[in-house]
């Protein structure tokens, strides 16, 4: 993998990830570690809770659309910073045994007003799940390298 | 613990955490779990990238900050469902040794248009480190269970 630059990048470039399955084992522990409810750590209790059944955290299904964006490559080699994130919405709940997909689309590109050397990229990530149902969507922005210093304007 | 319902909430109420420290364990075991990339997962190859040391993770910090609040009490048997986030930002890094502080405050209270029965707590999320730095804010949006159903407009 080699590194990508601020120029490089296209608007409207995509990405997706392989499918990915998620099971009871990995919801229960990331459940346990940063969101222990009982829809997220305990099939039995969960089963009277608001799912009607074991659901992954929100913040867990976040963190797996990094994972397999990176794992499957990223952006090469390239220290992408993150800098925030706008409008993620949980839309419809994830259970074991689904098998999720992460698309990434180049939303917005513009040089970065602080680091002159520097561009700001946006994506728009949608989290699907086999059956096609939208589960989370949000959009990302990050500061990555450029080749040429910004002209001053 | 008893469970609070959507009435129950004020306004401009606030919840501050313990101060909670970070190892380079924890920040080194996120990062090869969900966002495996060198500054997160190893400190030799971190100090020459773009924080020159070891880094948590953006999105370890946004479930730390969920951990936190649901093993301090959080709205007791409350179940809160996330709904979405909006507006967040990584302000700054956060390295090994860090001591994390997680406040919530309650910044907008309407009821469910879709779900009679439920109201939505929105939430400003700010986490700060020991010198007080800011290092991470969102607002945070869920739905609870209310007492009375909606009247009817």
């Amino acid at each position: 993998m080699s590194a990508r630059f601020f120029e490089d990048f296209q608007l409207g470039e995509t990405w997706t990830s392989a499918p990915t399955p998620i099971t009871a084992e990995e919801i229960v522990a990331f459940g346990r570690d940063f969101d222990p409810q009982p829809m997220h750590t305990d099939a039995e209790l969960a089963a009277s809770g608001p799912f009607g059944g074991l659901v992954a955290s929100g913040w867990h299904i976040a963190a797996l659309s990094m994972r397999v964006f990176v794992q499957g490559g990223g952006y090469g080699k390239t220290p992408m910073v993150g800098l925030g994130i706008d409008e993620l919405r949980w839309r419809a709940p994830v259970r074991a045994g689904d098998i999720l997909t992460v698309k990434r689309e180049v939303a917005g590109l513009r040089r970065s007003a602080s680091h002159p050397m520097h561009g700001i990229v946006r994506t728009q990530v949608t989290v699907s799940k086999q059956d096609g149902t939208v589960v989370m969507t949000f959009i990302s922005a990050g500061r990555v390298p450029a080749r040429e210093r910004m002209e001053a304007a």
